[in-house]
């Protein structure tokens, strides 16, 4: 790469060339300090006027903030600097200069709005404890692959671009695609389901999904990050055992890898990774736990699904994370199993951070002929879906899975206010760019 | 997970329940035998007619090839049973029993046409050379993730939900967004140089693309993996030095750890991991020599696009993977770099499989007057990329990237005839479903 050294390298003794972002200019009379940053940290270059040449001084000092420049030089010891050490220019390049007024201050001396941050997305992540959100983003989802292997699990990728929703109409982008009616998929449950019917038996995917949904809150985006399995030969507790590995070894990595990261977003002494299983708790007691804490206007009733209200009562109940298990069958969808012996009750789960619901999981429906009832009761023509149903009659095999939404696991890990501080780019119902 | 073991595990002198499907019944008279198929092999269910329960031969021997079953028994060397050990069974449950009228014979003795096997994509992945691709696939795609690592690259995800192209607007496929008109992302291009701006500097996303061309070839999809990188204060030469190194490691990882897979697919013999630094030819020196092949009709001038039979001659000339270096401007898009002594000639540069283009990559143009002026001269309203142009105003580094086909890499790997192959469920003009 371009001869050049990441400021954490350098070395007193070194002659280093260095290249960053102008953070900061401190000029105290006969001398100055520049602070460069790139994308290792930062580093102090140290002008003394009456010793150098004024067009080097002047150049190094007369640069907007946020001025791309590149110095070459060498590194000395210096207890005062930041870093520890500093460095004596030799030469100096302006090689992209800033315009001195920007629409955001990265130095983070100046609050922004969200809607500015997102605008000028570039700046924003000259933030350290916003390119700490992504750094960490990243090794969360390196994580999570790496611990789906460890339960034998194969990537797959899916198509976005489908014939059908796998959830209704109501909540899907419909496209164009050479001349015919198509539509943006919402999630990728009925191929993942399809590959687990054959000999790869469990899969993962992490891919975008996107939802038409009309809320608009720091909880949901309209397109977003889905983290998904599927086991063949697995059942609702196989799922949950995955689902809770996932999410604690996202928690895990984050606690050993980032360290410096969590430092930037001021969390290194509150991190905590869960410990503990996860209480498994079935809806009927959900409810009546509920119930008990009084801090609900209504009593719930068996059927009923869980308000946002209803959620935060017993997270703050439980503390913790936790599932909800056998939820009622007619508020799960079609493609989920019912007990054999009760089929009111459903194998669907939930995964739920006390803050919100992450996961929502079950075995799934293998029987051709109730899978095609199911699809009849929700409404959905099943010749619409022949394609998936067929498949069901050459031996599907019991299977189960769930999906995670990557977004909202990342906004708990880190305890982020808003959906939106997790993607770089988010899509709402009012943005559309950057 | 549920009680059983993987075939494989499956010792002499265990006590196992093994669970998949019936890939054949072979009757012998007095003795028969059962292969069982799961995710991780084959093994041999043997049944003494004399000897064993009436009821437990008869479901055995009766179920239909694919059913799935589920059997415990006790594990027994047999040197005669294609793995050496074979299982006499206990108890034989019929998990899910198949329709004996298959549309697709996963046995893999009656052959298919690519459409029949996409059209039951659940059986044709019972077949061992098919699953193979796709573990390999899962392979490639994460030892492409660990090199990236090894660049600092941080992986990133941009959005698929777009209110402009990139390259145009004839090849995109147009969505309704909440009553707005928006686009599925031909590539994340433009977000990746937005995020390699900031102090993330060096970035990498794995993720679908889409484009509405009308070339429906062996090479060609409507949706597709990218594999993109940008990387701050790099030039051409050093995105193709990553541009190399991960194509290499995609070949090593699948030399190391794909032994087995090579074998299902029958290229256990001829595989290659290319060997020695990929030559880079400028667009220059690439006409010439394909002029001096003689296999085309007429010669190529100076500022052509390189044509098919073109590309094929100077791949058969070369013998491996090549660069194509420094081609003329006017052909390459105007997000990249012109030499800044000659500005006829672009930094643009292509990696070349003998068969196929790979990459496509340059230098970008940072300078933000200059990128306004490319806007325009490609008919693009540069107002309506301002979301982008303005971030280049504010300390923009030079940059250089790529973009790598990720099935045309899995293709040629593998040497695939055609691309349908290397995805699970290709989108093509006439392919919309599953």
């Amino acid at each position: 790469m371009q001869d050049r050294t990441y400021t954490e390298d350098a070395e007193p003794g070194d002659d280093v060339t260095v290249a960053g972002w102008v953070h900061e200019v401190r000029d105290l009379g006969g001398i100055a300090f520049l602070i460069l940053r790139d994308a290792t940290g930062k580093i102090q270059v140290k002008f003394e006027k009456d010793e150098m040449d004024d067009d080097l001084v002047e150049t190094g000092l007369d640069v907007a903030r946020e001025s791309v420049i590149r110095v070459s030089g060498s590194v000395e010891e210096e207890p005062r600097a930041p870093t520890g050490v500093e460095v004596t220019p030799e030469e100096l390049e302006v090689v992209s200069e800033a315009d001195p007024e920007l629409p955001l201050d990265p130095s983070g001396k100046v609050d922004a709005e969200l809607s500015t941050r997102l605008d000028n997305r570039t700046l924003d992540l000259r933030k350290g404890e916003v390119q700490a959100i992504f750094e960490i983003r990243a090794e969360i989802l390196r994580a999570v692959r790496k611990e789906f292997r460890a339960f034998r699990a194969t990537e797959i990728t899916t198509p976005k671009i489908v014939a059908t929703g796998t959830e209704g109409g109501t909540e899907l982008f419909p496209i164009t695609y050479f001349g015919e009616e198509a539509f943006m998929n919402q999630s990728p449950q009925l191929f993942k389901q399809l590959i687990a019917g054959s000999n790869v038996e469990r899969v993962f995917e992490i891919g975008p999904i996107f939802r038409a949904e009309e809320h608009n809150t720091p909880r949901h985006l309209n397109e977003a990050t889905s983290i998904d399995f599927e086991g063949a030969f697995c059942d609702a507790h196989d799922a949950m055992d995955v689902a809770e590995g996932i999410v604690k070894a996202a928690y895990e990595a984050v606690n050993e890898n980032c360290s410096e990261e969590l430092e930037a977003l001021g969390l290194e002494d509150e991190f905590e990774v869960p410990e503990g299983d996860f209480p498994r708790i079935s809806y009927e007691e959900a409810i009546e736990r509920i119930n008990a804490t009084g801090e609900l206007d209504e009593q719930l009733v068996w059927g009923d699904d869980l308000p946002t209200e209803a959620e935060k009562a017993l997270g703050d109940d439980v503390g913790g994370h936790y599932f909800i298990t056998d939820w009622p069958s007619e508020i799960k969808p079609f493609y989920i199993k019912d007990h054999d012996d009760d089929e009111q009750l459903s194998t669907g789960f939930d995964l739920m951070h006390p803050r919100m619901e992450l996961v929502s999981g079950g075995q799934r429906e293998h029987r051709n002929e109730h899978l095609i009832e199911g699809f009849e009761q929700q409404g959905l023509d099943p010749e619409q879906f022949e394609y998936y149903t067929k498949m069901f009659k050459y031996g599907m095999p019991p299977h189960a899975g769930f999906g995670l939404g990557g977004e909202r696991l990342i906004m708990t890990i880190l305890g982020l206010d808003n959906i939106r501080e997790a993607v770089l780019f988010p899509r709402d119902r009012q943005r559309l760019s950057p």
